[in-house]
Formats: C-alpha cells, sequence, structure tokens
C-alpha cells in the first residue's frame, strides 16, 4: 500500500489516496499504522475519498483509532496532495468533511505554497460554544483555578470554532507553564464539554504569539481552530485587526476574520515529508 | 534517498544502504530524519557500509545527531537487512561497528527469522564497570536513594556490557515506577559515568521480567545490553540459569552467558516496517 507522509506546522499524517472507501477495521489500521515505534508513526491516518458533493473526500481517523470530523491541518496537507498530484487545474477546491464541505485555495508557489481554508464563522453565544455563564456572550469573563494551594484568576473570552475554545491573554505565552495550568481550565465546571485553551502574547494589531493545551490533548505544536479562536477572541476584545499572523510553537498561521462573510480564514502551509509503500 | 524502516523490539531505525561513507552533516540529516513529526521518525538513522575487515560495516546515528558506539537491537535490524536484500549466502555474518567487530547469525526462517549476536564478554571488575565500591566485584551490594523524603534501600548486582549496569530484582519489574527510582540509581554516587539501571523479576531459572532505565535516555521498550547484563548478573547471584528469556516491554530476548568462551549471545527479533524515498 503506497502511502505519503506529510505535515502541516507538525501535526503529521499518513495519506492514502486511490481508495473509494475506508478499508474495514479502519480504526485498528489506523492505530498500527500511526505507531511512532512499530508503525510508519503519525498523529493520524487520512483518506482522500471520492466525493459526490465536492472534489474530494478527507477522512481522518486518530493515533487512537477514532475518527475525527475535521482538522485544519489535515485539510492543508489533503489539498495540497490533491492539487499537486490528482488534480492541479484548479487552485480553488472543495473538501467533503465528516463537518461538512470545506472551500480551500492553493496560494503562492513552489516551495512557498501555501494553504487557505474556509473555517466557517465562530459561534460566539455562551450557550451554544457551550459555556455555563451568565449572558449572551463570553468576552473578558473571569474564572478562578487552584493548582496545589496556588490560586489563579485568569480573564478568558470564549469562542467555538466547531470545538469550544477559552483564549486568555498572558505576559508570555511561549514561556508559558501549560501543563500546570491547561488542565484546569480545559475541566473548569464553566465549560460542559471542557475546552480547548489558548494562552496568548499580543505582540501588536497584527501580530500574536500562541501556545496550545488541547482538550484530552494536552500541549501540540499546532491548533488551527485555536489559531482562529486566538485572533476572534481578540478582534472582540480590540486587541487585534481582523487579520493577524498567529506564531505557534510549530510555525505560523495567518488568520483573518472577513468583515463581509463573517467567516474565519486560515492560511499555512503543508509540507510533503517522504513516499512510502507499507506491506503488513 | 531510498531507505528502510526496521525496528527491534520497538526501538526504531532508518536504515540506509549503498553509500560508501557517512554523509556530509550526518548529525544533522540524522535529526531531520529522525524527528518525529517533520521528518520520518525513528531513534536513530543506520548506514550500511563498505568494510575492509567484516562483511560489512553499521554507523549508528542517534536522533540527537551524536554518534552511538553499539546497539544491540539495531545490529538485528541491519543483519537482517543484509542477509535479505544484500547477500543471503551465509547465515554467519560479520559487522564492523565503532566498538569493534561483531558476529551475527540469522536462525529460523520467514516471519519467525531470528538474529544471534555476540555481544562479547561481560566485565565484572567494579573499577572496569566503572562502580565506586569496595572490592572486586559488585554482587548483592546496597545503595540508599531518597525520593522527597522517602528512603529505599536497593540490593543491586552492577556488570558491564560496555556500558555499565545495575541490575535489582523486585517482586514486580513490570509495574515497577522506574520514572521515580530509576534518575536516583542512574545518577547515585557509587557510578561516576552514571548507569543503566535494569529492574527484573526471576519467574524461574530461565524466564524473566525486566523494565529498563536507560541512561540518559529514560524508560525504553528494550535495551539488548540490559536484558544481557540481567542474566549475567542473576547467574552471578544464582539465580537463573546460564540461557533465559527475558521479557521486555518491547517483546522478548533470549540471553545466554555460554560458558566455554565466556561471552553472551542474545537473541531476537527484527522486524521490516516500510520502504520509502526522502526527496529533502
Amino acid at each position: 500500500m503506497k502511502f505519503t507522509k506529510m505535515h502541516g506546522l507538525g501535526n503529521d499524517f499518513v495519506i492514502i489516496a486511490g481508495e473509494t472507501r475506508l478499508p474495514v477495521e479502519a480504526g485498528k489500521l489506523a492505530r498500527n499504522i500511526c505507531d511512532r515505534h512499530t508503525g510508519i508513526g503519525a498523529d493520524g491516518l487520512v483518506y482522500i475519498l471520492p466525493s459526490a458533493i465536492a472534489d474530494f473526500r478527507m477522512r481522518i481517523l486518530n493515533a487512537d483509532g477514532s475518527e475525527a470530523e475535521q482538522c485544519g491541518n489535515a485539510v492543508r496537507c489533503v489539498a495540497l496532495y490533491y492539487y499537486e498530484r490528482i488534480s492541479g487545474a484548479r487552485q480553488a477546491l472543495t473538501v467533503e468533511t465528516q463537518a461538512g464541505v470545506q472551500r480551500v485555495w492553493l496560494e503562492g508557489d513552489g516551495m512557498d505554497r501555501l494553504v487557505r481554508v474556509d473555517m466557517g464563522r465562530p459561534v460566539l453565544a455562551s450557550k451554544d460554544i457551550p459555556a455555563a455563564v451568565e449572558g449572551e456572550t463570553v468576552v473578558d469573563r473571569t474564572l478562578q483555578v487552584n493548582n496545589r494551594g496556588e490560586e489563579r484568576a485568569y480573564t478568558f473570552t470564549a469562542v467555538s470554532m466547531g470545538n469550544p475554545h477559552a483564549v486568555i491573554e498572558v505576559e508570555d505565552a511561549r514561556g508559558y507553564p501549560l501543563e500546570q495550568w491547561g488542565p484546569l481550565v480545559e475541566t473548569h465546571p464553566y465549560f460542559p464539554n471542557k475546552t480547548n485553551v489558548e494562552f496568548i502574547t499580543i505582540r501588536s494589531r497584527d501580530e500574536m504569539d500562541m501556545r496550545v493545551w488541547e482538550r484530552g490533548v494536552g500541549q501540540t505544536m499546532a491548533c488551527g481552530t485555536g489559531a482562529c479562536a486566538a485572533l476572534v477572541a481578540s478582534v472582540l476584545r480590540g486587541r487585534a485587526d481582523r487579520r493577524a499572523l498567529v506564531h505557534l510553537k510549530g510555525g505560523d498561521l495567518l488568520i483573518e476574520w472577513n468583515e463581509e462573510d463573517g467567516r474565519v480564514y486560515m492560511t499555512g502551509p503543508a509540507v510533503t515529508v517522504f513516499e512510502g509503500e507499507w506491506n503488513r
């Protein structure tokens, strides 16, 4: 079975194209393939499949065998794959995901090629995020956490990009002890479905640093929906313009919250690492 | 650049053959290739090179770019590679390593093929291990460690297989909290060069469980020299026969301390995971 290994800001995937559907026992195959010592090693196994309603369909199996609805880093990778190897006729593509049809655009060229993704409209209503706090939206609210006796009060803004995010501005996001405080915010009673947590430092109106604590995962190199949430929260708080560069651990994402259509657009890289053949 | 990904008990390597020498900036290449998110992902990058004194030469670059003198798991992989792809004429091979010429034998066949490796003679003299304790050898000595106020006294036996090992018998090696106690033994003042630490549980005279805390690395799936040291220590202590199966986290190794030549022989598996091409 031929495959291609790709990554988007260090979030890495084994890409398989040419099949018409997921294999039987796809979850088990994903666990075997994603194992970093005895398999190929990846965060996820991604299939590019035919679609009746879009240019192609993407299905993502996580390393634990479960299926992900969507992933901003993966969609950039499959879009580049499709454009470079299957059909380079158009630079505007549509991708069917478990969360709906997503629009993507190929930008730049050669080694500097980037992929722009329509990430949809942010959800700001507290009951839909969901966040169990009073009021319509969740901007500049306060929560308290206690880490082994040390109390800390955070001012946070909550936004959903299909998944919940709590964005917190700190002095030094790059050096922030995420491991200590991330899990306490993630599981705070304000968030009935738990939450992803973004610690950000505003550098200027169009540039910020961000470190992310992903719900159920921990610290990761990059989180596309998290970067979108960070920009939206910063616009709501009057701290940033509608278009800003977000510096993540794995690299940069350009995020734009378009004023006309209300949608968030994420632009970032996708990299092909190697080609392989798996015969097990 | 074509490569093959292999593993021995979960200790995984990118194998490259067909070159005549290491590339320039081999350390940098190893770091890039071994990166588990943006590279191929491996514990080490291994070159199979020509040798004037053995069937072939093996050079191992660790994931941090440094060069390893030897590695029992890697030598099984390259022996299988050489036998299956370069020359299957003989089942007895010699491999030049930075630590000298090593003898290996291919055993069994098909999926059950195993590789037997001459791991050399154990070093028992305390000054050569080195262990800063009184007396000629280091059998059933005691050391004290303190983990945040909790004192523990261990009875240990020290052996070198080219690298130092402290072997400690415990009631349940498989469930042992290595992370807490391993580092304290590793850095105990008795070991001027630090030490690898093996926690073992004797099941019978020819079977034991082992968990390893590798010097400078932490817990790993398997350590060939550690399994050899565990068997040698157990023979010295009268707890095991000269041939025993060692159950490691990553799988099993059969270890024999030959009475006639005084050498230790390790027999275990090597697995080809996939073929790839890297073009970066």
